[in-house]
């Protein structure tokens, strides 16, 4: 017999009952090839004592597989393997098959050298400083877990997958397009929204459906990578707009406009990003005046608007007159955090009765459950509240990592304090190597996650986004030592 | 005074504090303009007496909107709405913006005449035949219920957040590349997996890597529509491929490459959708030749192999010797139902590193929490329990269908019982006409949610997929009561 008391293992404070536990751990034994079909199991009696465990929780786990057709008795006396397992290895081309996946692709594909590696980030650290994401520390967690559960029904769960709505589930688009109209003056319906995988999907979905090889777009310089990567991958020209203090320079789009076909600009207006400048007011309106006499297509990414730490808030370009030129999208991830991917698109019913079509061949429906977890917060007013109490944090953050930037570091960065959002834009001196202050660093502990932006054709400076928001005081302080210490 | 007691709701069976709920119905007064800023809110007394609450109640949901800024107290006397409120309704551009959305779009866009738009389900069903569905009565919803509840505390989202792994969570395609060797004879490793938002994402992120304007590509007439229509998206030609009882035709394919230069293969060897017809084991053997032969490229859609009602189970092509040409596609949303969507690419290394280009511009990261939970139920032995289960339900489903099907509605449609999948492909008498049978049903109360296929074209007949694995016998039978009462 084979010594079952060293292949099962029961873990009794496991909440799993024991039978069910035991069930499991013989389909493993099975499905390893441990257990081979037509293979006699001992009796219930026999393992009942090999194991110390009562007969009947043996008999329950044997009932269950002989249920599931894993094991058949005869006349509940005899057990063994089923000899009709269709889950058990197959091995029939597996020795054949070996190499067809080792070698380099057999396959011709487009490399897609415009888009960088995103590196995966090593746990080897003590601080962390993200490109701009939030805390996850104060998630309202409990509420979260109490509205899984509350979902978490089969008859829920029935009812939701009854249903197909490739734009969003109606309650979310219900409870967003008032949360948007409430906070950013926008005036839309739910059929003016469509709900996506964060703004990443939605800029992809907007702009395949806008550029085609050759179209040429207006993009900022610097300008949020993978949107340039996105209409680098549909063959779009991209012509740079400058940045300054106040934001992109809008007489330089209207004289791009002069000379050229431009299919489409991209902007993003609030705590742009990387740079972290606002676009001025006076910008906006003479931004809003070319758009309609031009009618210029323009996608707004507004992914960090509900981060504002400035009282009386500049509103989107899209809550001002633009005729249906602009294609809004935001995203919901900067508030809930990295693990909950959800975004949007607003623009006019035909223009999304597509993108609809278009989000159906890249991802039918989005995450059903926490968009209906978030129409409830939004209902409740908690949303609104959590969305408050990150503020007042984040400012405060904001503040004591500009602060302590400026006593410390002043020899090594620059920065403007931003209106919002959740990352400082520091411009390195040119004395120092942003690459190599990265590298050692790591080496001490403390983690860059964004990107290095490096002097060159687009920037005459080095810089990165040292995002606050996820950091506490003791993480802002280590970061700031760690840099004082390297560059002594 | 605001008539608080009617505009302030308390729920006291509402498991969250009476203060919170206190709390958050104020904001959204705020929030509604009911507050205005300046205001004065009635003393902690007063309210209390109102709402026949305990006045400490009053005063910790004040003191909780006075540290979130909301309100302002004079020497906790005097409670005011905050004048600083940034997250009250703008109104600035409001008023002008109300019709920038109301109209036609001004942009320039793809309409995507090729892609069908999928009608949303209407509630006033009594029975659904969907196309092809796991019934989510089965899911192992307490144990889901129990692994979120491990993997919802913040330490956890913390840690999940600070990791970046767009090609899916570590744990996850440890746990599901030894699940897919054991079950379907491969053999592959973590990097040669990537995960995404179901079989439709992978399907179009490999498709947008191959495909270049005019290509032509190969699929079996019918195919799957939303396979076609991302194919046609990309600028394909497609040559289509005839089907019979043994699956596509092997040796069309052979010509075809004679004739063309063909790009991609698109194929569906198990439970071919939508006429369930799973390809022959000479056939197999054949396209392989085939594929070694000419190179050929081949995207293998096996988006259903883990449901297989006969032993013995046929191995995907991906399995056998194929050069690394074969781009292997699964989908875990048959197995989840449709609320979750996960699938997965499996290729060479190379490739997929561009595959993981293309999701970082559509997608990020994937749903963190449900890839750790199904890695947990992998690795416990309760995820291929949970298919055995359901394997056995759903072959006794599809035999009791079958059988009804046969007795009852032999004037009616014609099929042949599938090896395995969710649906039987009826094909319907030229007498009677499918789009009328369809509505007629709806009216009483049978909803198809699968698509009608017409004849015309690529068809000769009328057919839908009947999707028997979610209904249970009485509903079986509902249907076909209806079928035989509007055709007798």
């Amino acid at each position: 017999m084979l010594p079952f008391k060293t292949l099962l293992k029961i873990d009794k404070s496991n909440p799993e009952a024991v039978f069910k536990q035991l069930a499991s751990q013989l389909v493993l034994l099975i499905q390893k090839g441990t257990l081979m079909p037509d293979m006699q199991l001992p009796s219930t009696r026999l393992l009942a004592a090999d194991l110390g465990l009562h007969r009947k929780t043996i008999m329950a786990a044997y009932n269950d597989l002989i249920t599931e057709d894993w094991i058949i008795s005869k006349e509940r006396k005899e057990y063994r393997v089923s000899t009709l397992l269709p889950i058990i290895k197959p091995r029939s081309y597996a020795d054949k098959a070996k190499s067809s996946y080792k070698a380099k692709s057999a396959v011709s594909f487009d490399k897609l050298e415009y888009v960088p590696s995103l590196t995966k980030i090593s746990a080897n650290y003590k601080v962390i400083v993200n490109d701009g994401f939030p805390d996850v520390s104060i998630f309202p967690i409990e509420r979260v877990s109490a509205e899984y559960r509350r979902l978490l029904t089969l008859q829920h769960l029935k009812t939701a997958s009854a249903s197909l709505n490739i734009d969003g589930c109606p309650v979310f688009k219900d409870a967003l397009s008032i949360f948007l109209n409430d906070t950013r003056g926008l005036n839309i319906e739910p059929d003016n929204l469509m709900v996506t995988r964060g703004a990443q999907m939605a800029i992809y979905i907007a702009a395949s459906m806008i550029i085609k090889p050759g179209d040429k777009v207006l993009v900022t310089t610097p300008s949020y990578f993978l949107a340039d990567a996105v209409f680098r991958q549909l063959g779009a020209e991209l012509i740079t707009i400058p940045m300054d203090d106040d934001g992109a320079d809008v007489d330089a789009i209207a004289e791009a406009l002069q000379y050229n076909k431009v299919k489409l600009l991209y902007i993003i207006p609030h705590h742009h990003h990387p740079t972290t400048v606002t676009l001025s007011s006076p910008r906006r309106t003479r931004l809003l005046e070319i758009i309609n006499a031009h009618q210029l297509t323009v996608i707004e990414d507004d992914y960090d608007y509900d981060f504002q730490y400035q009282y009386s808030p500049y509103l989107p370009l899209a809550s001002g007159a633009h005729g249906g030129n602009v294609i809004y999208i935001g995203s919901l991830t900067k508030v809930l955090g990295p693990n909950f991917r959800i975004g949007y698109m607003i623009s006019t019913p035909d223009f999304l009765r597509s993108a609809i079509k278009l989000k159906t061949l890249i991802d039918m429906r989005g995450d059903v459950l926490m968009e209906e977890i978030i129409a409830s917060l939004m209902q409740s007013g908690e949303f609104s509240r959590f969305i408050m109490k990150a503020n007042k944090l984040y400012r405060h953050r904001c503040n004591y990592a500009a602060n302590l930037l400026t006593n410390e570091l002043a020899h090594l960065v620059e920065f403007k304090k931003p209106q919002g959002g959740m990352a400082l834009w520091l411009k390195f001196n040119e004395k120092y190597q942003l690459a190599h202050i990265i590298k050692k660093s790591a080496g001490l502990g403390l983690q860059f996650t964004g990107r290095g932006y490096f002097k060159g054709k687009d920037l005459t400076y080095d810089a990165i986004r040292f995002g606050f928001a996820a950091m506490n005081e003791q993480e802002i302080e280590f970061a700031v030592d760690i840099l004082k210490k390297i560059t002594r």
